[in-house]
Formats: structure tokens, sequence, C-alpha cells
């Protein structure tokens, strides 16, 4: 940030009085511009013993497999977001949604909410943003060619609660260490 | 949004190319500035059969009591977050935390998260942005003088699960009417 979004001049990066963080302040008319964390909301989309996964047509990860997902929207709710991002990545409805888990992943300032939902009539397609749709049992994911770690913990999630029957909702915080791997904190 | 935070040009609301919303994009640089909802992430602080509360001493609802929350910082996790808010606004440190619930506010662009947890030895005093902090049993709780709706429907599922003895993770859409009362969608 370089400019006032609200007036067009300079702003700073300084800590604004009362508070203890560096925000972007406008020099001219002192407006407090915040920056927070954005929300991505997915869905894991069901159909018999199989589960939707979408090969990625955009960068970053190009060409490696997803769970369908994206930023969610000003005016929807996350659920909302999770179907919409669902019908967007794979021209597929989902029905009957429970919110299965919320991850933090604070190095890159984001929250993934991901939900658990029918797919409906087993119908999906490629949306512009995939190369490719699949409907995939257990044994067939690709675990070695998920886009993103937490794609991965999300499925290890899903697998371990399929098995025992009985889906929760889990929070969980993943970190990234110096060495690029990753750590996840399960509460 | 007036001018570019990137090059302080003028911005347009106008759909992008291959997007279906509008968006302030820039004149000058056509950078896309994206807006998305913020998470504000608060806590149910414990202390044998009681629970904090704070007096709210800023606006929106200056007086009114609300539990201890607020905006998501970059940089940290959303149960981070929801720590830092009760410490920041009632002096008290939580432990043992759980997710509670999580409640979409379409009408205002923001998410809920809130958790439970143990007040550390039931200790807290009113920070910056409170007038006054409290422990109150159920019979105690001022339900006509809390400051926000999503306050009053986290403390009814609260008090709900408490009886059975038993906490989940909830997740519900509130929606404001246009006579100004609320509906909320539990899932």
């Amino acid at each position: 940030m370089n400019y006032c979004s609200d007036c067009g001049e300079k702003v700073s990066l300084v800590i604004p009085a009362g508070d203890n963080r560096h925000r972007y302040v406008c020099d001219s008319c002192q407006i407090i511009h915040y920056e927070n964390p954005k929300i991505v909301t997915g869905c894991i989309a069901e159909w018999n013993e199989k589960i939707l996964l979408c090969k990625r047509a955009i960068e970053p990860r190009i060409g490696l497999w997803t769970l369908p997902a994206g930023f969610m929207e000003n005016s929807e709710t996350n659920m909302q977001g999770a179907a919409r991002e669902t019908a967007e990545e794979a021209n597929a409805q989902v029905e009957n949604m429970q919110l299965f888990c919320v991850f933090s992943i604070a190095h890159i300032n984001q929250v993934y909410t991901m939900y658990r939902g029918d797919l409906v009539n087993g119908e999906a397609s490629p949306g512009i943003e995939s190369l490719e749709t699949s409907l995939l049992k257990e044994e067939e994911i690709p675990w070695q060619a998920l886009a993103f770690q937490v794609i991965s913990e999300t499925l290890k999630l899903y697998y371990k609660d399929k098995k025992q029957g009985d889906y929760e909702t889990h929070y969980g915080d993943i970190f990234k260490q110096d060495d690029g791997t990753f750590t996840v904190n399960y509460f």
C-alpha cells in the first residue's frame, strides 16, 4: 500500500495512537487502513464412496489436485461461498452441507473453512479454473499431487472420521517451518 | 474506495474480464482491489459456573454487554486472536480453548468465530475498550442489554449445550430482515 484509497495522498506505516501494531495511515486525511486475514471456503463433495477433486488450471500449483475452494466474497454466507466455489470450479451442486474443519494458516493470513456435502446426481465437470474434475475413492487420492498442505490435512481428517463413522467439526493451526515443512496443531 | 492504493490514480467500479462481480479496478495500472469479509474472533471465558462479560466503552453499542471479541489480525491464528481479544478487553487469560461456534453475518460481511475456554484464576478487569467486566451466572446474564445479536445467539447455544453436558461446534447464519429483526439458520 502506497496511497490512501480514500483521498489519494501518500500513506505511512506507523503505530497509531492507542494501537500496538503497524498500520498504513494516510499522511493527509489520517484514515487508518486495516488489513485482516481472508477466508477461503470450500467443500468435500461426496458421491457414494467417492469425493470430488479438481485439477488446477491456474497458478499457484497449476496441474495439481485440490478440493473446490476459494476466497469468500462479501454479501454471502460462509456456506454459500463453499457451494459457489464448488459450482464455479466443478459445475457441481452440493446439498446437506455441514462444517467439517477450520484451519488457521497464520503465515499467509488465511483461515480455511471446509464443508462436507452431498454431490447432487454425482455430476461435475471442469469450470474455468479447473483442467479436470474427478470422483475418486480413498485409494485413488493423489496424495503426492495435492496442491496445498491444508487440502492434505483436510482429507486426512476426513478419512479418519469416515472410518469411525462419525464426523466432527475440527479446528487446527498449520505452521510453516523455516525448512519449508509444515506442522499442524489440532485442538 | 476512490483511489488506487498501489499507484494513487482513480479507480472505477467495474466487472473485470472473467469475473462476475463489481470490483474496484485502477483506471491507470489496472490492478483489481478485492474486498472480502472480515473475521471477528472471541471467547466465552468460564470460571466455575460463571462466564466473563464486558460492558463496551466504545461505539457501536457503548454501555451494552458483550463477550470479549474483535477483528482477527494478520499473522495470528484464529484461536490466538480470540485469546488476544480477551486479554485486551478484559485483562484475562484463557486456556484449554475449543472452537464453539461459527456464525456468518452476510449483511455486514463478517464471520464470527467464538471459542470456549477456562478463565485463568477467575481474574479479569476492564481493558481500554471496556467500562466494566463481570463474571455472571446464567440467571444474571443481561439478555436485554447485550450489544449484538450474535452474542445473544452464542450464549443461547452455550447454555443449551451446557444443560446437555455436551458441547458441540456449531455453525449458523444470521440474517437481518427488512423490519430490523433477525432470523438465524442453524446447520
